[in-house]
């Protein structure tokens, strides 16, 4: 039975100081969600004597050890052969992970070097975790009284197997009797505190689903999570509770879960089977090349056209002299032509263009975060919008390019 | 004397996954530059009875333990309390602590609760540290074997606290007359483990500077470290050590420190007063996104054409239509006439075209990941150069555009 565990965190990187411990904090949300209390975190270096101390530590407190890190191919790496040490395991070819590492480098081309073959090792008697984004495989095992979880340090291959492998484990582990179902809502165009104010009385007064707002990179989510022995009656309250949220905020949620506002878009584009193109000069190609991040993108996305200078925008675009000399690179009028343009050169049903200074100097005497955006419709139509924004090039290129999403939302599917 | 560090966190909003503990990032960092080694970081909740058991666990392998959190005014907050009576000694009320509150409260002319005079509480025999940017005071005290820190939990607060007050302590008590200087080499195109045994005996047998390895995004870094009572002569031992690994593996280096191979690359062309175009497919605008990020990009970039279909590869990127027929969008053929063609249209110096499959689906037979990069040179002369990438299909498209970057500086400036 597992009543509470440690994460242990092994990689001299991490008390150098080069990264943040973002696996330990990633892990404790999933185990928090699973009501599997975390009384500590530890971190080790890559040193076989020291780790070795650390797993004992751990044992003598808690009943749940999860490892990240250490399963490389380097002799660095040593989180396994050090648990393998402690337990008085043997390590064991995995003839899956083998087959895995070998299509990996068949597929780059590249030479497999001897000590690759070492990350297909795992721990007799443990249940392998398979890596769908890497080569080093994960393990789990339990004895009498532990229970081990050995993940490996990339989050881009960490959190995928805890999601889709280690979370099952444990669950099994935990004889999960009462469901836990949770579902992200997610909001463009709108502040947290905002939000949190429209809604602090059902945030207040709700148990189950409990509602946790969360700020994220130009989005607020809401993550409602109702537990309920029944699955379908957890489901209905989370549909409740989400009927009556969108009820006050609907007009700026765009998507669930692992949705982007892209993703959403995109889709929507895709089965109203329009065609797109953009006139990008802010975003540079941002807009176009978020957009062609998604599985039959060449459906949807026919191109793009960068037009960093006045002269591309006149000659490739078909910006009028007269537009980009009276009204400024940065103006609605040169935003609506730049998204006719686009339309027209690419032959799209949609055309839409991003115009703005996204700093730090100034141009054409408009302030820095002034932005400008284009839509030319399917119907013929070709709307701009104005906006004024804050923060970073970096900030205002990202901002601006969702924000474009947003429009197309509102203007196309609202 | 201080042998080894360890950063203890208090604060259960760790544990729940709330927040990361950047704090222990932040001093880890501090500390290597002092030349202290941080062997554990330890991440314990608001429980004084598993505060104490960290504190006596630390004792016994750490000799310098640097706590951070639980310095507030709430009852949630003990870690000064739990210290106390680990250590045997008595909290005693300071005075220049207390009209800092006190001087607080009026300044935002709000109501000072009784329990906000519990912050003004340190450790008997401590040097207090001061805190400009909030309430609670840090501490710092030695014995006879050991060296106690306490830190404020919020990063704006600790930060501050241990740049002014928290290291002059530490270097007094380090008697530290060595200079620690640090540089990090940048390389692309070279796995982790063909680094590693390429310069083996180097980071085997060198201990000043040591070399540590480490695999980022699509690169590997090198971090030589080096210690000297001379700061030339640290420079010169850095100096000396990046030159014999340079000689070994210098064709797959790219930068220092902070710089992005994108960086490089822009900084190198922006220097030659060159322009840049580029015809993206498969990175879908990846490439001019990246460039467009800095400052001064109007200078270097003139645009770039998103060619996603033949049609536009074609209409507006003038590939011709036996190319695309015959040799087919992913191609030789088609990455140079796309280098060319974006070239001529947009009047740069040079063009640089992205032509390939990012998958999961094939396209003209060629397999997923496979790659063509074209570069139309200032000489008049094109190069295409052809890949085989493995990964996602985001993965595909940016190691894709920073091989675009790899190939420009082998292209152009070696």
């Amino acid at each position: 039975m597992i009543r509470n565990a440690e994460i242990i965190a092994v990689g001299s990187e991490l008390l150098l100081g080069q990264i943040c411990n973002s696996n330990a904090q990633f892990l404790s949300k999933q185990l928090a969600e699973l009501g599997v209390n975390v009384y500590y975190h530890t971190v080790v270096g890559d040193n076989s004597t020291r780790l070795r101390d650390a797993i004992n530590t751990a044992k003598q407190r808690s009943n749940l050890l999860i490892f990240t890190g250490g399963l490389g191919p380097t002799k660095d790496d040593l989180t396994k052969e050090t648990i393998a040490e402690v337990l008085g395991k043997r390590l064991v070819m995995d003839e899956e992970a083998m087959s895995n590492i070998k299509a990996y480098f068949e597929k780059s081309q590249r030479k497999m070097s001897e000590n690759n073959k070492k990350q297909a090792l795992v721990l007799e008697g443990s249940s392998v975790l398979t890596n769908d984004y890497g080569m080093a495989p994960g393990m789990a095992l339990s004895d009498e009284t532990h229970t081990y979880m050995l993940l490996p340090g990339p989050p881009k291959e960490l959190q995928p197997m805890f999601r889709h492998y280690g979370r099952e484990f444990l669950l099994e582990k935990l004889g999960v009797k009462e469901q836990i179902v949770s579902k992200v809502l997610r909001f463009f165009g709108i502040g947290e505190s905002q939000l949190e104010t429209d809604i602090e009385d059902l945030i207040d007064n709700q148990t189950n689903p409990t509602i946790a707002p969360l700020a994220g990179d130009n989005e607020v989510t809401l993550r409602l999570t109702a537990k309920h022995h029944s699955i379908e009656e957890a489901n209905r309250l989370i549909q409740q509770s989400e009927t009556e949220i969108l009820e006050r905020v609907g007009e700026f949620f765009f998507g669930y879960d692992e949705d982007t506002i892209y993703s959403v878009v995109f889709n929507k584009i895709q089965q109203s089977s329009f065609t797109l193109s953009s006139a990008e000069s802010l975003t540079g190609g941002l807009f176009s090349e978020r957009m062609t991040s998604f599985t039959g993108a060449s459906e949807v996305i026919e191109g793009a056209i960068v037009s960093y200078t006045n002269d591309v925008k006149e000659k490739v675009l078909g910006v009028q002299k007269q537009t980009l000399e009276q009204d400024g690179a940065v103006s609605a009028k040169s935003a609506e032509e730049m998204a006719q343009g686009v339309k027209k050169l690419l032959k799209t049903d949609i055309g839409i263009s991003f115009t703005g200074v996204a700093g730090p100097g100034t141009m054409d005497n408009q302030p820095v975060g002034t932005v400008y955006i284009g839509i030319a419709l399917p119907d013929g139509n070709t709307v701009v919008h104005k906006l004024q924004l804050a923060g970073t090039r970096e900030g205002i290129k990202h901002r601006s390019a969702k924000y474009g999403c947003h429009l197309l939302l509102k203007e196309l599917f609202k």
